[in-house]
């Protein structure tokens, strides 16, 4: 009927007006309110600088996108007894002409001069095994993975005393037992490197290079990167590079390695633009590691093609060992946003709840009032619907 | 005055150090005790098992930094009625010689020998729309996208039955309709490639290569990957890695595609560093769609350029197809953090305070004796100040 | 005894199944009824729309893995009075001829032909110290940083009126001081390239490339990208590019520059995978800020090497020109995920005990009857062990 609806709205309404608190017991135990004051104390003071100071928690974060550009600048002139007077020039010794995000600079050589499509005895210096004493002991269209060829199946003559396979392949065959000593372009310490390199943050629209607003042209002209004095300057010498890295750059151009050029582009975007600058470090890549020191060093062969006349095509192989240099950008940027904001301090709020349930646990066993407080905090409903304390 | 001072402050300090605890009703109800347990159960266990030992959501994550170089080993020989027969070496079928993330090897070639500036009709096999009847259906200047060079409006015998407009360009044109059958270099598959992979999780200082500590050069020297013996020999045979993705190596090798060389360094640093160890996979990257297979494969076209004289530049076109292999490094490495563990746990927490909404529930509209749970855990007050139950 | 040992027992049980629940006050006062309703709806409206719809909090997020190959098509006809009719093709201005996620197109170029190794006076272009007037100004071995070469430590002849320091380098030297205006391949902005873009998100094993499934060989040999008319044809004009990046190509071709191709994969992979489409949008990466326009543009130089006989290399240098294109594809997909969506749900739960802390502020300072509620809200338990309200 009417009057039951009534009824039955009214409470409704009331159920959503009316307001539902809980109902609280105060004790004036000092040993358990200061507990209770410190924990919420130090859950406050946790939040407040190490999730928001410390780890900026409040953030939203985005990875970087990055573009890189490099030019090397520099020249060296060399003198050997095979090649005579050569000077080396940027377009030479930097190969490829450009990088994407690496650029390899050359510092020694062994050339090959000459090769053509032909037949020669398989060299002994690259691996044991390739003696022969007859053409039984070669196979022909045989390719050893170490060899420099495809045998033809005959022994021949390589000197007066020994016989090896010969094979089919760009003779005459690379000789790189030896390698140049001290490196033919140890100089290139001196060359120096332009980075250009621009970042942006897509979710937060920020771009921004690494030639900073304050810098102009004639200072770029004549700086070079150094940690101290000009520690926002992009041109770098090649041979602070690789002693910041912990490396000799004499040794180091024996043989050939990587070294990483690491950009950190950090940046906290709370804080206005100029607060955020590239930070330079540089480190060995490849492993020095004398014990499993396979393929050591960083070298790769390539050849330069000629004609002389129509028909025949000869080359010189090239073999180059030379330091290669990663320009590895990488960061994050971090923006106040609502979310993880209210997440963070959502999640450390809940950890207040926790206060309580240790606060109470203490209260009714370590106090001696405990029996009294649990008389209080409890009310006890056994199934006849009386309220009793448990404990009387 | 002085009196109400007083006890103002000592009201405060009461405040301060009294201890509020709630007023907690207990119920001697078997069903909703069980049932609220077994929620508070759930959720630990949810916890402890899915949050913290599968998602390990209590570790702060950081993303892989790479650094890869790759060398490649191995020759062919091939006899063509056209070239005769020539060994290829690394230097001359991995191009670039040297590339970062990448290297390509060529598998199959079309060449054409001696091209120079100068003028020859259009050839019919790239197009179907070159044909004409006079020259003004040639239009100077005119460049087609399809085209091999610039018209210059002239119509000219291409075959005896058939005319073309004339272009200006490097004669004699490449004539790629046919495709060397089987591929040129097929045999390619028995190439090896060692990967040296230098990883670095730079929030952890954490720096490890692919060439584990345990590899000896002895091992390094003679071993290939097989995904069940020597799973962590970082040298590949071509034809393992294609075979692995699916591919058939002499029917990719006669178009080109991209393999990818996945390696995931997915760590968990909260175990010793030795546990940290790369996996390798392998999946074709281009699409072999029959669908819309418009330029299927993987192919590019460069050319040698020779001067035989001082005045004229010849050059030979090639027209490489081949596999471009994409190493690909990908990875997280997750390690304790108070961050993300107090936030994740924090959150679960919040969760058992919906346990007791969800019991209260039951309690107050399942149960039996809800009235008179209701009446002892709801304590009414009206306008009057009087205490009274709503259900009386 | 065993009686306790029962007993102990039973209060254990007791305490396992009964159920504990917050006594509450409840007061029908409509303010603060009203104003916690308020609140508890707009942190529930906020978890709802912000945080699910708008951040789709409730999802596991996996950067993208990405392979990208180009294909540029084109050709150039250029008539210069030094080197004559010349048709420029593909394998010519793209330098080099394959790029990973790069590709440069060449649009102005400084050739020098013919050099050799020799000696020839430092030319006075590139700096303006390289003047002098006798021997004692040139250093032997001396290499300047903008030079050109080695200084012999000779002082020679330049021209009738100027002498500059003699240096070995590849002579003749580059003279690049004056820049072809307009730009010799001006017309490459009618080029068009090809980008065929695999992605892929591990976690959710999930692949897809740029060429959408719908469309087929046809469309694709006949469109070009366009935002309106064909926004998912993978074929791209040059020019189109340089233009939605806000530039003027026949400016930019000068100088050169680099152009960003970004693909944007950001996905909600909760919808089916036909919605998942990439976004693409281009933009100038290098600045042409004139306040520090340190090598502006885009240019790098490399050289083809000749031998017209057996023991001389002569080479063409080529300072290049051009604009360089990085296709940067970046994007985050996200998938529905338990942990998440537990964090963020419970983090905002835990702000619904917040409110309940709000409203009892309000109700226990603002309210008239303010004392009524506090006395019954806080029971209050004093040494005595006598629960008395703390104002009377």
């Amino acid at each position: 009927d009417i009057e039951t609806a009534i009824k039955l709205s009214f409470i409704c309404l009331q159920c959503l007006f009316g307001y539902e608190t809980n109902v609280m017991l105060v004790i004036n135990n000092k040993g358990v309110g200061a507990l209770f004051r410190l924990i919420q104390f130090l859950i406050i003071a946790y939040v407040a600088v190490y999730v928001c100071w410390v780890q900026r928690a409040y953030q939203d974060t985005d990875s970087v996108i990055s573009s890189v550009s490099t030019k090397v600048k520099g020249n060296i002139l060399t003198n050997s007894s095979a090649a005579g007077v050569h000077v080396w020039d940027v377009p030479e010794y930097v190969i490829p002409p450009q990088g994407e995000n690496t650029f390899f600079v050359l510092t020694n050589v062994i050339p090959t001069l000459g090769q053509r499509q032909s037949k020669c005895p398989e060299v002994r210096w690259n691996t044991s095994i390739c003696f022969c004493e007859s053409d039984s002991d070669c196979k022909e269209g045989y390719s050893e993975v170490h060899g420099n060829g495809v045998q033809t199946g005959r022994c021949v003559q390589y000197s007066d005393t020994i016989k090896t396979c010969e094979v089919q392949a760009w003779c005459p065959l690379e000789n790189d037992t030896v390698i140049p000593k001290p490196a033919l372009l140890g100089a290139a310490e001196d060359f120096t490197v332009l980075i250009k390199n621009n970042v942006q943050y897509p979710k937060f629209k920020f771009r921004k290079r690494n030639i900073l607003h304050h810098i102009n042209s004639t200072y770029l002209k004549n700086c070079t990167f150094d940690r101290k004095t000009d520690p926002h300057c992009p041109i770098f010498r090649l041979g602070d590079m690789v002693t910041e890295a912990g490396e000799d750059f004499s040794v180091m151009a024996l043989k050939g390695g990587i070294i990483g050029i690491f950009i950190d582009w950090n940046c906290d975007l709370d804080f206005p633009e100029r607060f955020c600058i590239p930070k330079y470090s540089f480190s060995r890549l490849d492993n020095k590691n004398p014990e499993n020191n396979v393929a050591p060093g960083y070298n790769f062969r390539f050849a330069k093609y000629y004609k002389t006349n129509e028909s025949t095509e000869t080359r010189t192989l090239i073999k180059a060992f030379g330091i290669r240099f990663d320009v590895i950008v990488f960061g994050m940027a971090g923006k106040f946003n609502i979310v993880p904001t209210i997440v963070n301090l959502g999640a450390t709020l809940s950890f207040l709840s926790l206060v309580t349930a240790v606060c109470d646990w203490v209260m009714l066993t370590c106090m001696k009032d405990r029996d009294l407080y649990a008389k209080h905090k409890f009310i006890h409903l056994n199934q006849n619907g009386d309220s009793v304390p448990l404990v009387s």
